[in-house]
């Protein structure tokens, strides 16, 4: 039976990476890559560092493909026919890779930047492709520490407050649905259009951000203060930042004062 | 200057330690413990065994204090007086122990439970001691695997579906609160009444749960399923356990059906 890990390999800095993970990475015949194109070579270079780091043995295969392009501004909405087109292209991918690089013996493994459990297509993919039955093989996951752990880390700070809850949502759902209901700390990520600016000047109550950037690794940048001070400061450097680099990934918490 | 981490040991699996945990546990002169009393013997155990498995030098020492024992009942209200004292004691304790324990060039180290920024007062606490002004010290945050990764890793499951929120509350706000508005998926963290009980038979929608007891730990219970069908499993399972250890950690996911 083809045995698949999915593993969890934090937010960019490479010792991140739990013991289970490294094992797990130890346990495997062939990595599978999907490459995301030529704004994300950073990533694929950090995760070429772990496997050089990790497995010095060379025992390994790689096996590339390249990622489908997805329409990112109409596969915002739930379950839109492009999110749902661009899953079944990513299945076809997966499942191809499995059937004609693993092996009947082998170990396979997805390598997955933060927790593979939080806004990562991984899982809900591989369900699909053993769902159309045409391969066949067990998995587990190996949870990884997230950017949003990693965020709250820099920053020492809690993501909740004593006895409250706390919210993760995406930059798409706090721009057009508003501060979530009865939540006072909210995590956000995948925000292309930066929706903390709507809530400067008093907008929703007396808000402070804590922002961070590419987290974890060389080019880690991370602000934090009352919204109306930081805001400007955040923007600043974003855009600065994906100009130079070419690409940007970045996650923050909101916090509502509670006074 | 003293330096303190704060480090997260993660859910249980001593694998899930990072290899940035590893290390800074390697850089610690002294490890301060919390002893919560007998029902969390267990708990101490596993830490001792983590501190062996990594530090076979001994070249290191173990402060433990007793843990000023805390009103849960009504320490469940935010900020309630009870908190507020408990807090209060407990960064007694801390300054105590870092002021007569810690020499002035030496480490420090706090080991969390899963991740320090989720339910989890160990940073609060820093920050009441610092403000205090009587003894300095500068601390990091390791971050950790945290139950709720680890749930969703075992169940195989993601924590959102695709662009949509999650939710991470505690038992009480579930109870008192009801179903968050505008999220179908919840995670129920710090649950002495088991709430998921009251959205049985079709109460808020159709609802499927994952729960898990002892993650990652030789006890590890895993159940799964409608709701309907897995509460009055889970009801069966966590008094037995409970009843058999003495205590019980458990967590789980709620989740909406979205038809």
């Amino acid at each position: 039976m083809r045995k698949i890990h999915v593993i969890g390999i934090g937010a960019g800095d490479p010792d991140q990476l739990t013991l289970q993970a490294v094992k797990a990475l130890k346990s495997t015949d062939v990595f599978f890559i999907l490459d995301k194109g030529a704004e994300k070579d950073d990533l694929v270079q950090l995760r070429r560092d772990l496997l050089g780091a990790h497995r010095a043995d060379g025992a390994f295969r790689v096996v590339e493909a390249p990622d489908p392009a997805r329409d990112r501004e109409a596969g915002g909405a739930d379950y839109s026919p492009a999110v749902v087109d661009w899953r079944s292209r990513r299945a076809d991918i997966y499942e191809r890779m499995i059937a004609d690089e693993l092996g009947a013996d082998e170990c396979g493994a997805f390598l997955v930047w933060g927790d593979p459990a939080l806004y990562d297509s991984t899982l809900g993919i591989l369900e699909e492709v053993l769902g159309r039955g045409a391969v066949a093989f067990s998995y587990d996951v190996v949870p990884g520490i997230s950017s949003v752990s990693s965020l709250a880390a820099k920053h020492r700070t809690g993501l909740n407050r004593v006895a409250r809850p706390v919210q993760i949502t995406t930059g798409r759902r706090l721009a057009d649905g508003g501060f979530p209901e009865g939540v006072d700390d909210v995590v956000v990520m995948l925000d292309a259009h930066q929706a903390f600016r709507q809530y400067q000047g008093g907008v929703g109550g007396d808000m402070y951000i804590y922002w961070g950037a590419y987290i974890g690794t060389a080019d880690e940048i991370l602000v934090s203060g009352p919204l109306d001070e930081a805001a400007p400061r955040i923007e600043a450097l974003r855009a600065e930042a994906r100009e130079r680099k070419g690409w940007i990934m970045d996650t923050y918490l909101l916090r509502r004062n509670l006074g």
